[in-house]
């Protein structure tokens, strides 16, 4: 089934995931297409289609129940666990990952924090500390990684987005202002601020 | 016009130019909206309303010609010029963002930095050395400043954002873990990881 989906779809489902985290908040029991709709920018046909992919789980004009459709996006989600994550790249921005708050309370941990700099190896940051990244394929495996974060000056993306890919690893979050090329079957995610901006000076002319 | 056309084709057309700018940088002088959909997974019909918003572009069976579209939606957004930042929270992550190397070449540029810590005030980070928050309105106005990057802890994310709506901020890039309200006429674009990371777990149960 997972293949029929687009990504696209896919991608979609953390925000009515998020929305719905939201309402539940607010005790709120039952929410419409169009509400929710609402919340997430979309059209109530765009969200009953998304849905549509993975079952029914709203009645004919009675809504969507809050806390059962959360529940069952956070399972298909793959949200009903804790996820561990490694970190390449203990610069000023890797340091600033292993303290973010954000990560935790939503079910992922940086557990393994990587840099080739002698002067970071065996440095302590936060819980964490430095190892060599000659160590990063064991502790994959050792640790059950499933996800790394890479925070690496843009010049080394490729190099280590290779490494990452041939150590087995499916989902690489990359911060570094450069993008990295994978195979099929591994996904990457950029955390760019500057489309983001790019988003709102329209707004400012 | 601008009222009219949804966010969330606004927030679609830097993707557009970033995809046309790698095309340029390949020489590729005309693409059609098949491909071009192809690399923002994107409909052609969608990229077609899409741009249909702000006139036509393409001919009929040709295609666009990459360099214009670029230069036309770079116009359209406001990107054709360089926008001054300031950087609210001088923490981990603040220092970070000052360091932050994908800034500069897409023209955006933060130009001063505020935290309340007196071990951070008179600081210096970069190039710049960090300023007391009561000089955030004065220096907002005498700076030309538009966007506001706030990275702050979550519990200040409220307060903070609501000081910039009063100082006139019209756009605010919010990294904390925390959303922010702001009143409509006010841009806000949250950096959120777990968004990111919550979109991969699904391949990888």
């Amino acid at each position: 089934m997972e293949s029929q989906i687009p990504e696209v779809v896919i991608d979609r489902l953390p925000l009515y995931a998020r929305a719905l985290a939201l309402l539940e908040k607010e005790n709120i029991e039952i929410v419409s297409s169009q509400e929710l709709g609402a919340m997430v920018q979309m059209t109530p046909a765009q969200i009953r289609k998304d849905l549509s992919y993975f079952g029914r789980f709203g009645k004919q004009g009675r809504g969507y129940n809050v806390q059962t459709l959360r529940g069952e996006l956070l399972q298909i989600l793959g949200l009903d666990r804790q996820w561990s994550m490694a970190l390449v790249g203990v610069g000023r921005l890797g340091r600033a990952l292993i303290s973010y708050g954000g990560f935790v309370p939503q079910g992922f941990r940086i557990v393994a924090a990587f840099d080739t700099d002698p002067r970071q190896i065996g440095r302590k940051v936060g819980e964490l500390v430095v190892q060599d990244v000659s160590k990063l394929s064991s502790t994959i495996k050792e640790r059950g990684i499933n996800i790394v974060i890479v925070a690496v000056p843009p010049p080394h993306v490729q190099k280590v987005t290779d490494e990452l890919v041939g150590y087995g690893v499916k989902a690489i979050l990359n911060y570094a202002p450069a993008a990295a090329r994978v195979p099929s079957g591994v996904k990457v995610r950029e955390i760019d601020p500057v489309l983001a901006l790019q988003s709102m000076t329209f707004y400012l002319k």
